[in-house]
């Protein structure tokens, strides 16, 4: 198992997983609530009666049911004594402070507690070609779910009746689940980068902003369109022209070998440069899998090297407020020499 | 404020607010993401830009906005120097370790902190008028969608496909959002309380268990009904039948001033005589509220006294590996003298 370098790498024993995509990717178990307990010749997954059944179909691992009779840490104190394990890795990243505290009471057994920092969230970062065929189907239902939406958008429909059609659309082709809160913000709504959707209605020269997507056998799929419901005005097509060219240049120049902070700048360039420089606040891009945010991200700060089958966001934005904003996001495996878009849905300015 | 007495109850002279439910109660913010800074004067939130327009709308907090230039750490500084608190209390529950970790280093300013543990959790137990009616509305459009679904649900239809209406009837009814990832196990897979909607169609003679809940004004509903596909045979109307007259006993029972130890009590011992108690593996019932698992819960361990103004769910169920399960779930207000049960769907046994 390819974790079995985390044993060197830190010096753990035993390893205690809890972050819910890291037990699903070393596992299979997809339930989210429980505990692998790791050595270098020992797989065991705790958790509770809610899963147990499942959990037996979906992993290879053995596993252990916590109930009140059978708690988790007795089951740990256990498992320590019978592997003889004295320090243990645990993952600080997304193990909760008051969680860590009463682990470290319940088992004075560990003489050395690890933080695994990233350590393995970053074996989930390259994504075989199964993976990235799950992620290429959950952006493929988004598309097909886009185009269906497109049509059934009118004056008068809220956003939330417009959102609540593009999840069922996606939903109807497959989707387990969405990956985030649906986006669906029009008009001046659309500033916002993160807006949640209202009870506003949808009017002529609005822009709506569709930030979407789902999950297809666990995997996450990630897509922004903006498009002009009636006709678009010159601010509109001066705005969504030039982030059209920020996401063309960066598609064209993102590959491996690059840094994640490079490619962010090809695109901030362009909207600085265009006099839109305070209007992009947020990162260029973020990498995607099990979770909707992973490492390594495309921003100004994150220097990483890109590296073939590394799933990436490209998704630069203009917001202006009292006024609306556009944002296009695409999302890409990385290759040796460039990518491959995952996304097919149209990006010329829409008009509804 | 309400938080004001957190101060005296724990020393601290500044609240570090990361949790997401406890910053939109103190302050109204929806976006989730950011920190509330709080001394007995002073009431900042810190976000990005992402949320910045909206937070200037939803809270009457002073809004800070975090960015490159102008770091969270480095807003954090600032406001300890201008309020000259030494010892701050930060959500222990919520925060993660590395995070911790990240802020001592960062701020050398605070001499102590102190582990809020679930007290301003515990700020949100007791629901005013206006949030119950908030979850009153959410889980009447539960109501509604189970009732449009009803006629809809077919022999041949699959998992995936029924939720995928159930969540489409909720979101056309005014749903923000769901509680949870909707439930919706057929046959065999019922008996797992917490089944993952699949491909396996609807067939003659299933249990189908609907677990399902949204989100209005921000509050979470919930509720789960089982039926049956054509004629349930005898063990099912058995099974269904115990489940029914546990849930029914608690739900008479449960008041203020009662343990929720002794609500759950109520019905485990009526599905313990009727010979299935090895087959109740979960708690009774938990709090609802901005977040779909608040404190306190009905289980075994919880002896917590209810109060009114609690929102609490009553959900026995009895599962059979192999065969399937019932689940019968209300989600109920406690009053002085009992409870006002917020859900309305029929609870005989429906044969589609």
């Amino acid at each position: 198992m390819e974790y079995q370098a985390v044993f060197q790498e830190t010096g753990a024993e035993a390893l205690l997983i809890t972050d819910p995509f890291n037990m699903r990717y070393l596992s299979g178990f997809r339930g989210g609530e429980g505990m692998l307990f790791l050595t270098e010749d020992r797989q065991v997954l705790i958790t509770d009666s809610r899963y147990t059944e499942a959990a037996g179909k979906e992993t290879a691992f053995q596993v252990m049911e916590e109930n009140r009779e059978h708690r988790r840490t007795e089951i740990l104190r256990e498992l320590l004594r019978e592997t003889k394990a004295e320090a243990a890795g645990y993952e600080d990243q997304s193990m909760r402070c008051s969680e860590f505290a009463a682990l470290q009471r319940a088992l004075p057994e560990v003489k050395q507690w690890i933080p695994l920092a990233g350590r393995v969230d970053r074996l989930r970062r390259i994504k075989t070609p199964e993976e990235i065929g799950y992620m290429r189907r959950a952006e493929e239902i988004g598309d097909e779910a886009f185009e269906a939406l497109l049509p059934l958008l009118k004056p008068g429909m809220t956003e939330l009746e417009a959102a609540a059609e593009l999840e069922y659309q996606m939903k109807k082709r497959g989707a387990e689940g969405f990956s985030f809160d649906t986006i669906m913000a029009s008009g001046i709504h659309s500033s916002m980068p993160h807006a949640i959707p209202s009870g506003k209605k949808l009017e002529a020269g609005d822009f709506i902003t569709m930030d979407f997507g789902c999950t297809y056998q666990g995997y996450c799929s990630d897509m922004t369109r903006t498009v002009v419901m009636g006709k678009a005005d010159e601010k509109q097509k001066e705005m969504y022209g030039i982030v059209l060219r920020a996401q063309r240049a960066a598609l064209e120049l993102i590959r491996a070998g690059l840094p994640g902070s490079r490619v962010d700048r090809e695109a901030r360039e362009i909207i600085e440069k265009a006099g839109y420089g305070d209007c992009f606040g947020h990162g260029l891009g973020h990498s995607v899998g099990l979770y909707i945010h992973e490492e390594p991200r495309l921003s100004p700060s994150d220097d990483t090297i890109l590296e073939p089958g590394m799933i990436e966001t490209v998704e630069p934005g203009i917001y202006v407020p009292g006024f609306g904003g556009v944002r296009i996001e695409d999302m890409v495996a990385v290759t040796e020499d460039g990518c491959e878009n995952l996304t097919r849905s149209p990006k010329e300015l829409l008009e509804l």
